[in-house]
């Protein structure tokens, strides 16, 4: 970025320059709000660990926020009030479009844009998510054809978040 | 399966009376070696421990083998020193065919029965995996369109592998 005045080369980058930085990353500007809401809770201490590594890793950019719920009907109760406020994701491994990790960073980025910084991850129980949250949500996503345990989605999902804020970010992460 | 004898209502299925008992599960009757070739090792203390989770499940059925290499050349020889013995399946997102998990499930144990119940599945470095490696596998695969970290990887593919086995034991776990 032309005038950015780069940490590591310093006076290589004068405002007005004209040259282009290479270490110059775009900032992650707002505050972003993520939102997982869920059925169950969650019975492995290794899969809770692995989602906190990721939550600390995504605290200077994005506050997260679990939401758990106990049955399918909460679920849907709690989708739509999400809905009023927030743009909403829900995660369906058969009914859900596939996307590369680029493509979902892209979809997650102009979502966060046009909810005021504010996204919500719809994850279903066992027997997956229901229709009315299918029909009610902005997009229906698919991690991936194969099933996972619905504990493993969640960190799969928060992985892929960390990974988004990276391809944005234009760090090396993601390579 | 007529003439089982089911330990829960025992002398309800006896042998010739050509009645099905709704309690069978076919049985894993060999001894199936899984063996996972990956380069580099897992930083995270808790993939490792949802590693064993599974691992531990698995030991009724397979026997795990994890193959560590230090860079991609040695990836690439041990590779072809698997292929002699067993069956190869390569792990790669973009190359690979996508499949659901009954798919993988039919796929694992087509190819156990092929290599003697031996099979190798090898994952790529953070570079992914070298033409070579791709053109020997027997099958190359892909977990999901999305990039995972090649650690997040291995966990993936255990579950999957535990994932097979029950769908083949017709067991309630994949429902």
């Amino acid at each position: 970025m032309a005038g950015f005045v780069c940490s590591r080369v310093p006076g290589a980058f004068r405002r007005g320059s004209g040259r282009t930085c290479l270490h110059w990353r775009p900032p992650i500007q707002a505050r972003l709000h993520i939102s997982i809401l869920a059925e169950g809770k969650s019975k492995f201490p290794w899969l809770e660990e692995g989602f906190r590594e990721y939550e600390k890793r995504l605290s200077p950019y994005a506050q997260l926020h679990q939401l758990w719920v106990r049955d399918t009907p909460s679920l849907v109760r709690r989708t739509r009030q999400q809905r009023t406020a927030e743009r909403v994701l829900a995660l369906d491994a058969s009914r859900g479009k596939s996307c590369t990790s680029e493509e979902f960073a892209r979809l997650v980025f102009d979502e966060l844009e046009r909810g005021g910084s504010r996204i919500t991850f719809v994850i279903g129980g066992a027997t997956g998510l229901p229709e009315q949250v299918l029909s009610e949500a902005h997009h229906v996503l698919s991690l991936s054809s194969l099933t996972f345990t619905h504990q493993m989605v969640r960190l799969i999902l928060i992985e892929q978040v960390y990974r988004a804020i990276e391809i944005r970010r234009h760090s090396p992460y993601h390579k």
